[in-house]
């Protein structure tokens, strides 16, 4: 009966993430025992302006690491 | 008090909805005696893609019951 | 398939519980029309310490209203 | 690591919810002794339809405001 | 930078949740493409009897699987 | 009505939690121009075994902050 919620800055494709839902539902009945059925996983998006680590946001990062990546100021 | 989150996929109409979010508040007052205005209860979307029990995502499920439908292969 | 989950600070009874997540399962059927089979609702508490409404946590209220009941200062 | 969920019905810009998460942030490592780097606060939004607070959805009390705003019946 | 919040009635030991934790960890470096060091996932547990699966409490589940598995009425 | 759930390996005080969720609170008003009576923020406890960030869990890394501390092997 593991009930997974999986909060996820969107990037992944949908082939990715449900393949990302099955692999956690394989992982619930191998190391914790319990029956396949009995697994709920799911899924929703947080926008990258509204997640922040260590102060900085999923967007600055994406922004900064673009910046890098074409050596711009 | 309560504070009771609902992660539905989406499917149910507007007043649906909100029919279901009157009933548990009205569950709340009734079996757990706490004061009306106490009661927060709120409603967040969850895609069909996004959702999987039993290792089959709703998207999946609906899929095959509306292929069932038709007599479909 | 709704997920509902309800956080609650202590104080209703084990059976008062049982009774509002029974109520909310037949609510979800009723106004959700979804199979009874489908529901998951679940309740887990917070300390009267660790949650605060407006500034003021739920055990302060409660001291509040204890003093009150006792014409306390 | 103290991870933080914060959940809005829409309304504040996004300027305002990037110095909401960073005051959050600095709340955390002053009160709570943590390393900036480990703070995780995310916000997602609610449907004004779908929040409802002592019976009342926060749409239709935002219509009753905009009523008596305007002297409407 | 995913979030995954399991919610688990009480059963696995710490050994096995701790496997779990470090699979699902896996699986997100390998299905969604983060960096490891951005995974966080963790474990709440969900007493028994707060817990409703189609309207029957996992202890009441408990009860009437040791019952059949006695013989018992 | 932002609702603010605050989820915090064991560690900080009674005193401080209440000082950050009064914090959390006043940000809440500065910031998000919400009122202090709609704003509800709680925190609930995840054990140290049972959060894992980067593949390790928060009681391993205490385990070897202090091995390191003590300059054990």
């Amino acid at each position: 009966m593991p009930l997974i919620h999986v909060q996820l800055v969107d990037g992944p494709t949908a082939e990715q993430r449900r393949e990302f839902l099955a692999a956690v539902t394989d992982a619930a009945c191998t190391h914790l025992g319990v029956a396949r059925q009995s697994v709920r996983v799911w899924l929703t998006p947080i926008a990258a302006d509204d997640f922040m680590a260590g102060g900085v946001t999923a967007a600055e990062r994406r922004a900064e690491a673009a910046r890098s990546a074409t050596g711009g100021a």
